[in-house]
């Protein structure tokens, strides 16, 4: 299942003392692309894990339109990355954990959007649901006792 | 000015057959990273002006917080870079034309957003509203005139 790979690529970022987030993105029911969020390492802000993967895919497809693609991404996008996905014109997010400090509407706002003539899907995966927010939870409290 | 700056950088993404968007990014009053849109030439739906823009001032200040940075940028920007500014904690936009195919207001939005305990203020020069659409609506003429 795709979003194994996802939270594998969470699981690399994790062990780089990154916030554990990972992105796949699948074409004809094969991964093109794989990322992990490296804000830290790269000192980059634009660096998140879905951002990482749309870059990649881009490269590989040697297109900036990733028609026909689907995203598995272990946490709800950003408006950022909501945006870059829609800018790519992605078709379908798969995501697993909730964002838990917003309850804004944005990612559905931005996917819903009329300004691009582009909608984007928006499926939460249940199951992987609470694995997702575990990884994050406890990356966080590790944080917090290191500090 | 530093938007004369910005709008030096849209035309060369004129030149090169991109949307003219330009970007500048700016801190104790001097230019730190300067971008234009090279989405096409680079096949990377992620490259706007904006994050250009910001890629490159990450890389000189060796940090992914642009702390008390300040964006000059000729379009209003959208959900993606909004986004990005917002995450690298930008501190003001100046912006000079307005988005003309979307009345929605996800820009607003994602910089008065709780999600992240930073806010970033949004200014429109007006001075250079119509410099700045001119450009594009004439590139969008000729790119029509051309197919």
């Amino acid at each position: 299942m795709f979003m194994e790979i996802a939270l594998k690529e969470a699981k690399k970022a994790n062990k780089k003392d990154e916030v554990p987030i990972g992105a796949v993105i699948v074409k004809d029911n094969k991964v093109i692309a794989k990322g992990y969020n490296k804000r830290e390492k790269s000192k980059n802000a634009i660096n998140h894990a879905e951002i990482v993967a749309i870059k990649r895919a881009c490269r590989k497809l040697k297109d900036w339109r990733l028609e026909n693609c689907e995203m598995y991404v272990t946490l709800k996008p950003c408006p950022m990355c909501a945006g870059a996905i829609s800018n790519a014109r992605i078709k379908r997010i798969y995501y697993g954990a909730e964002e838990t400090n917003s309850k804004d509407n944005l990612c559905e706002q931005i996917f819903l959007s009329t300004r691009l003539n582009h909608k984007v899907e928006l499926v939460k995966l249940e199951e992987y649901s609470s694995i997702c927010s575990e990884l994050l939870s406890s990356f966080f409290k590790n944080h917090r006792q290191k500090k």
